[in-house]
């Protein structure tokens, strides 16, 4: 049995820090010792937290007192979470790497360092080795790594095993997108209601940017060139769960019994490893005609919320098909993400007992 | 001036009804005379109506009674509209056809009878003349014409002006379309509030089919082969207003200029004949980043809704490029559809005074 | 430790049914053995039903499959659970009570029978010796007992302490329920988004009459003559939790801080009993000046959904009150509700193994 | 015929704005010159505007620039109305009284200065002579006057008949309030889909200090002693229009039917100097079961959404019956308000042309 590791969780109080206050106050090895904060330092979590998520605040964390995020605090803490937003994350996770902390990333900010991995551990976890490379360029003794946009997770992990064993020529995203992706307060309700908002050019760009880079980050087993990526992003009036329709075009004719072997046989290292966050199959691919649905698939996979769900697998033509996928934007496309990240980087060796 | 030609409305208290009789209260020569209904005849319409549209029940409508939809009962009506749900439409439309009455028709019954019209007057206003040859064949006095389903004009009237000046390959389209498109009790709450629907395969292959249909009866400055559609439908819970996503690809490099342009110049007989109901544009283009959105564009033009929002023009790589558009389901891609066809089908000399 | 008792749901793919296999899958001596349906007959209850809570589908309910509503196929059954609706449900509980089953019904067709139990078990527990009488005048070897009407509990819980400890002279409810209190398909999508759906009299009546009947079988510790109460109710687009604002008026002055004792010191039989699915306390009080909020509370308690959150307590002038209660409507409001009913009569001596 | 008076609408993008703006320009004598905002000086208003109402920007005003909230600009204008959010209005309306210009402003900053009118047209019109007051104690060329709190105004419009008629004890209101009365961006979507939320201590006092103020500045056809006020305020995830629920105690035994009549013939200043944005009737009484309803009776009577619909009235006991309002936020409860009231100024000499 291995031995607990102490975590600390940055913006804990955020729609992203109660998934990791959640999801970890079961895990087997990692547990919550610190809950940093801004507006509540000193208050009792449980009072000033915003609990929109599933089950009750676990009650010892409930009483935890709201801390200062600052590395000179966090003596016994192992590993850090930092899901904090875009422009905050980026010179305070770069401050707990040079403390020595491992930082795991929900945030834009590092994203694209070319040192720093952008990890979906069961696509490419090789990625992690960047980490070698980025504590010795900088001279850390921490390091960062990151995971991707919540949305672009949810569009990436569907195309991987198609990217990976099929001549791609391109992919047409459509996301329809939940509230809890942008924050707290975040979209504001007279933009929702009876509406239908885009995102706009920027959020479509930095989907397709993350999507690509992941794609050609996996392990392929045929030669592909360069593919050709579209998005448009949106949010309605949904909590949780992200939902995406992909197009995806092909360079030769395709089966689409071999594309839907791909994506149900689709597995990688943390099932071979059975890390505890991993699901037994990162794609649930489902046949009923009106699923995946947002309310009904967002939680689903063991731990809830960790696989993505995927269906309406159509053949439109020859070379294109039709897929649509569902992803728990908090917990896979964040905190579980993270977590999972953070196991595998303690089974391969980069985060232990300080 | 013309002579006030009466109108019947079928299902005239249902969501397309309701929009027939606030359309046609300030027509110039169309008038409401018989309000045709179900399960509520010998009530006055104001009191049995659910008027979920803008403004308020004209007042000399509201004193009129629902009556049988009975065409023995409407000697002195010259028009029909019927917004009847799929399945009833079909034999009730017939009847009214073989009693002489020209029936403009909102429902898919009879949608792909070959000597049916399937109608956007700015894209295939030839086909009216396939009115002569159904006449001719059922041996009817009168006639049935149709409109396509919302959704699919939605989709068509962007595409009609692409396709019929660049060399199309396939347009890949997502919808995310209003309640009211399925009429009323229609979705029940249950599946809307917190979720996106999916309509499944059958919803989808019927938009596919009618905008295949209407793109193959325009008139093309080029030759076109076979083009390559999909879609993927949905329902989220706005009132009024559906929106999509249209990928299109292009078997040549094309300049997103042109297209633009010829977005931008789209017009057609409605505007040449400056038929009342006809929009001085039948496509609006925005330029802006968030728009358009269902809320604020489904009631573009004048007469309001009549319009179709095109934004988020955008090139993919050189054979591909994306748009977004926002059409009043209910308005232009029912009632006012319905309203514009009669109007054409006057000018035309195939609707007059009985 | 107690013999496991075998329960029949009736209506188990419905919004209460689910509730209820919910609930009693970690159930210590109540095991779900037989899932009656309507529609879906002899296919597994995982691919038919509408999973519209928290939680997965228990993995061996998941592959039972779904049986005809028939007293004479329940051999083994030891108590039935019955969330049918309205008019269906009266005949079916007869049928079974002759066949000798316990019935515990959710449902109003015998809600006012003068022999049947309208229970809350920590309000009105002695009322379960009506079911003597019953069994003996109707010559049933089993019987129907019933819980009240979801929004009747979420006035009657909060209510029932006041009403028994102080001079009450009159109530004032105002609701606003959750759409799965109407089942499903229920409200039309149309009714509810952008709006406030009131029930009209039909459903204000019928929760005045259920909470008159319980208060007045409450044990109290002062005389009361007739009190006076009102009720308007509402729906709006929240799914599971309703909402309700009282206003409370007294014949005496009374203390709020004397109320806010009777209201946080409340138990009853089932806290006495330590009964599975009560919760520690009936009734959780908040202080907070934005809470309970049907989002963030519905689910509070243990077991989830089981404690009736009361806040907003204010003295309105020396003779009024006011108070707001958030009720988990299918929880506390019907399946965990008849689940606590079932285990005080277990208890009891009312059913036990067949 | 009138001549033309030029207004000045400050906060003109805002949600009360537009309404000022889509009402003023069909206005027979008071015409919109000045556009005033903050974020977006220089730019067209069509550009920059939100237009979260019906119908569609007039062309001339989208044209017009916006610009700075400077009484020193604004030479020729005759009239300021001022929805200025809480806060902000305060000094800004001071500084144009000061400077000469007549203010109705819709904010709450001045609405108890003893010597400022907080006015509902048709219930305390002689409360406008404090102007005469307010001018000489400061020494002001202009005046403040104020319009109540929208939910303010959907009580307090229902319960002036009543309270002026019979003999009242006491109101017990509970409030459903869109999200439009809290401005853009307000509410935060993620506080609102699937919930209820109480707006706090704070909101529900204000609306009963408002309502209590203006129900003593009746004209009373009885002496009343003091009235007790309960308020309970919410918002749901409605754009526009405030519903209430209002339970009225009365210190005597009461007829239904004549609270009935007074609330029908119920009738003001506004109607008998027809003035222009006078609905025909103030209240509009429906009988309806499950009426009024936000989407559908919150643009009640001419000009649309001037009228309160109220329904449901129905005794509860011989001293105590319920009603129901919707009333149109931005409409009668603020934009609406405030013109009537420049027109019962107009009329009355208190504005001119400068």
């Amino acid at each position: 049995m291995r031995r607990i590791l102490k975590a600390a969780i940055l913006g804990s109080t955020g729609l992203v820090g109660i998934e990791y206050v959640r999801m970890l106050s079961n895990h087997p090895y990692i547990k919550v010792s610190y809950l940093a904060g801004r507006g509540s330092i000193g208050k009792p979590y449980g009072e000033v937290v915003r609990w929109q998520t599933i089950g009750q605040i676990p009650k010892d964390i409930a009483n935890m007192e709201v801390k200062p995020t600052d590395p000179k605090l966090m003596d016994d803490v192992d590993i850090v979470f930092s899901p904090l937003p875009q422009g905050a994350a980026g010179p305070v996770e770069e401050e707990f790497a040079k403390h020595g902390f491992p930082v795991i990333s929900n945030s834009p900010d590092h994203r694209f360092d070319a040192d720093v991995p952008l990890l979906i551990p069961e696509i490419n976890p090789h990625t992690i080795a960047l980490i070698d490379e980025q504590k010795r360029k900088r001279d850390w003794k921490g390091f960062i790594l990151t995971t991707p946009l919540c949305a672009a997770q949810g569009a990436a992990i569907p195309l991987a095993p198609i990217y990976m064993n099929f001549k791609m020529d391109g992919a047409f995203i459509t996301t329809v997108q939940s509230l809890s992706g942008a924050g707290y307060p975040g979209i504001p309700s007279l933009d929702i209601v009876d509406n239908v908002l885009p995102l706009g050019d920027n959020y479509d760009n930095k989907l397709v940017k993350e999507v690509s880079r992941i794609l050609n980050e996996t392990k392929r087993t045929i030669d592909q060139d360069n593919i050709s990526l579209g998005a448009t992003t949106h949010r309605v009036a949904t909590i949780h769960g992200h939902y995406a329709v992909i197009y995806v075009t092909f360079k030769e004719d395709i089966s689409i019994e071999k594309i839907r072997e791909s994506l149900d046989s689709f597995s990688g290292e943390p099932q071979k490893l059975n890390l505890p966050t991993a699901p037994e199959k990162p794609i649930l691919l489902t046949n009923q005609d009106t699923r995946p649905q947002v309310y009904f698939d967002r939680w689903a996979g063991e731990p809830p919320g960790m696989s993505v769900v995927v269906g309406r697998l159509t053949q439109i033509n020859r070379r294109t098909i039709r897929l649509v996928s569902v992803i728990h934007n908090t917990v896979r496309g964040a905190a579980g993400g993270g977590i999972l990240a953070a196991e595998l980087l303690v089974e391969k060796g980069y985060i232990s007992k300080r």
